[in-house]
C-alpha cells in the first residue's frame, strides 16, 4: 500500500477542510493516508512553523505531502502554498468565480464560518441539546410536546448519539424512546408514543450485527443472543408497519447518516 | 440587501458541502442567501427533479441561483450541471488534480465519506458519547480515570453541550464538572478534580454575556444578576491561574470552536 502524507491546514478549526479532504482522499482506497490536522494558523509566524515541518516531510520521505487548505488570508496562504507539497486551497479556489457570480467583493475576514455572534441562536442550540439529553432512553415522556422528532427502536440501535447529533447541529429537539420487552410482546404502542405518532421514526437493524454491537459491551446470555436480537428487531418493525411509521435500517450507516436521512424523510428543516 | 438563492446538492447527506458552502458564503454578508440543502440525489431521476426546481426558480426570480455540489456520478453530476444556475462542484474540481498528483484514478465510488463499516469506530463513537452523558455535570467523578478531558467552568459557559461535541466526532472521552459556589467560595479545586489535574481545561466567559445566557432561561435574582456573574467568573478565573490550568474564553465561539481549540491546546488527538 502507498502511504502518503497529508496536511488539512485553516485558519479556524479545520473541520470544514477535514470534512472535505476526508470525502475526496476516500476515493482513493488503495493509498494509506496519514493526515495530520493544523488547526489556527492565522499568522504568518505559525504559518512558517507549518512550513518548515511539511518540508522536512518531504526531506524525509522522499514524496511530497498533500496539503487541504482553507486560509483567507493571502499572505498566510502564499506561506503554504510555496511549500514543496501538492496545495488544494478549498476555499480561495472557489472565493474567485463567486465574487464574479455575485459582482461583489468577498469580506477576506477569518472565522465568519464557525463563529457564533448571535445568542439567539445559541440559545436555542444549547435549549435543543438539554432537551435531548433529558429526553434521552425514554425519560420525560410528558414532554413529548415539544419534540421534533421521537425516534424509537430497541436497544443499541443509534437512537441516543443520533438525537445528540440532531440537536447539536440542527437544534433540533430530538427525543428518543427505547422499546423494551413489554412494548414489544404487547404489539402496542405505549401510551406516552400513541398520543404522538407523527413524531415518532423508527430505527431498526440487522439482528446479526446489533448482535455484534451488544455482545461488544454487554455478553449477557439473553441480551446479546441471536434468538433475542432477532425477536427484537422483528417485534419492532412489525411494530412500525402497523402504525406505518417512517423508519431506517442503520445497520450501515454513520450517526451523520441516520441523522440527516431521518430529517430528510421527515421533512425536517434545520432550526439553527 | 441582495437576496440569493442556493442549493446545496449532494448524493449523500450533502454535510461537507453544507459545511464549505456556508463557509464561502459567510464572506458576503452583504448578501441574503436563502439556502436549501438537498441531500441523497443519487440517481437520475431524483436529478431531473432537482433541476426542474432550480430552472423554475430562475423564472420566477430572474437571478440565476448557486449551486454548491458533491456528486461523485458523472451522469447525475452534468444533469446539475446543465441547470440554468452558477455551479460550483466542490468535490469534481478537486478530484482530477488529485489523480494526477497520486497518479491513480479514483474509485468514483458513492458514500465513502460518511458511511460505516468499521465496528470498533462505531462502537468507539458510542462509547465516548455514552461516557459523556454519564459524566455530564459532574456525575460519576470515579470515572474520570478514563476521561481524556475534562472540562470545567461555571455553570452556562459551554461545557456540556462541548464535551457532547468531542465524543461524537472524536471520540473523546470527554467529562465536564460545573464549578458550583462551594468550590468558587473555597479558592480550591475540589477533591475530584484534584487528583486529575493533567485532564483539567477550563472555560470561562464574559460576565455579561454570561447574564444574557442565564437571563434568557432563568431569569432568578442572584443567579442571573450581574454581581453574582462577574463573581463567578473572577473566582473561577483565579482558580484556573492557581493551578496553572489550560483556559479559554468561549464568548465569541460556538461549540466547535470550543472543542476543537481545547483540542488543539491540549495536545488531544481524534480517537475516531
Amino acid at each position: 500500500m502507498t502511504k502518503r502524507f497529508v496536511f488539512v491546514i485553516s485558519d479556524r478549526t479545520g473541520i470544514t477542510a477535514e470534512a472535505l479532504g476526508h470525502s475526496l482522499l476516500s476515493q482513493f482506497p488503495s493509498v494509506d493516508f496519514k493526515t495530520e490536522t493544523l488547526p489556527f494558523v492565522d499568522n504568518e509566524l505559525k504559518a512558517n512553523k507549518v512550513a518548515e515541518q511539511i518540508n522536512q516531510i518531504i526531506k524525509e520521505k522522499g514524496s511530497a505531502p498533500l496539503i487541504f487548505a482553507t486560509i483567507v488570508d493571502d499572505d498566510i496562504r502564499k506561506i503554504i502554498a510555496d511549500c514543496d507539497a501538492v496545495f488544494f486551497d478549498l476555499f480561495d479556489t472557489f472565493i474567485g468565480p463567486l465574487e464574479a457570480a455575485l459582482g461583489i467583493d468577498s469580506s477576506h475576514s477569518v472565522g465568519q464560518s464557525h463563529g457564533v455572534t448571535d445568542l439567539n441562536e445559541y440559545s436555542s442550540r444549547i435549549s435543543a441539546v438539554n432537551y435531548s439529553m433529558a429526553t434521552d432512553d425514554g425519560v420525560e415522556v410528558d414532554h413529548y410536546q415539544s419534540a421534533d422528532i421521537i425516534a424509537i427502536g430497541v436497544s443499541r440501535t443509534g437512537k441516543t448519539p443520533t438525537c445528540l447529533y440532531l440537536s447539536l447541529h440542527y437544534g433540533l429537539f430530538a427525543a428518543n424512546y427505547p422499546l423494551i420487552e413489554d412494548d414489544l410482546k404487547s404489539g402496542k404502542l405505549p401510551d406516552s408514543l400513541a398520543a404522538h405518532q407523527d413524531k415518532l421514526f423508527g430505527l431498526t437493524i440487522e439482528p446479526f450485527r446489533l448482535q455484534q454491537i451488544r455482545q461488544e459491551r454487554y455478553n449477557r446470555d439473553s441480551y446479546a443472543s441471536a434468538k433475542q436480537c432477532q425477536w427484537e428487531v422483528a417485534q419492532a418493525e412489525a411494530l412500525y408497519r402497523k402504525y406505518k411509521l417512517p423508519f431506517i435500517n442503520t445497520t450501515q450507516m454513520s450517526i451523520e447518516e441516520i441523522g440527516t436521512t431521518i430529517m430528510h424523510k421527515a421533512g425536517l428543516k434545520r432550526k439553527i
